[in-house]
């Protein structure tokens, strides 16, 4: 018999697996978030990312208050079977600051630098 | 005063950072594995990634078995200090199972698929 899919995935303590999600098309790593088996299941049913918010306690729709849709081309697991990758279609910026993605700081000399600017002003994304 | 660079991250319950691994070339998204303090500081000293190895529990020097090493040029930290993204020159194949990257199984209609083949037998990878 074959294993439901879901039931291959190897969950934390919590329930949840760490998920990446890749720009499709400038192949920028935008961010890392989690998903429980709810957010998997209705990402891959709607194809657009949704994760569980661990500081909220909730599932999370990407985009849901400021738009920022990561619609998903490809889902896929890794070979321990306990991390996911999106690869999406990036609408706006990915992150919560206002940048194309979350990797902006940049390690130099001992120092954390921010070497991304803000695309967007996150008063814009978050007023509706 | 500033703090520390190393302090500025925020560590899970378990002192640990996920860590993904991106080949700089490519673009392709290689792995997720987990850093303490003490392999971060060692990747930033000696550029090349290492990590800690939670199912072995101790340091895990990419490569040291296998030769399979990841140079690394470009280290970040993501908007909410608890995610790091190094970019690297992986030196052949990033997987255990002999592959490119790890992210080699994709989601098909309620199936994992693996869709990339092996590149070097695993066996030649840790036979030395």
């Amino acid at each position: 018999m074959q294993i439901n899919w879901l039931d291959q995935i190897i969950w934390n303590e919590q329930g949840l697996v760490p998920t990446i999600s890749q720009d499709i098309e400038t192949k920028k790593v935008l961010m890392l978030a989690w998903m429980n088996r709810e957010a998997l299941q209705l990402t891959v049913q709607q194809q657009i990312a949704v994760y569980w918010s661990r500081s909220r306690k909730k599932l999370w729709f990407k985009g849901e208050e400021s738009g920022q849709i990561q619609y998903v081309k490809d889902i896929r697991l890794d070979c321990d079977s306990d991390v996911i990758l999106l690869l999406v279609e990036q609408i706006g910026v990915a992150c919560h600051t206002g940048r194309h993605n979350c990797f902006f700081q940049q390690y130099q000399d001992g120092q954390w630098v921010t070497v991304e600017s803000v695309i967007t002003d996150p008063a814009d994304l978050y007023s509706k």
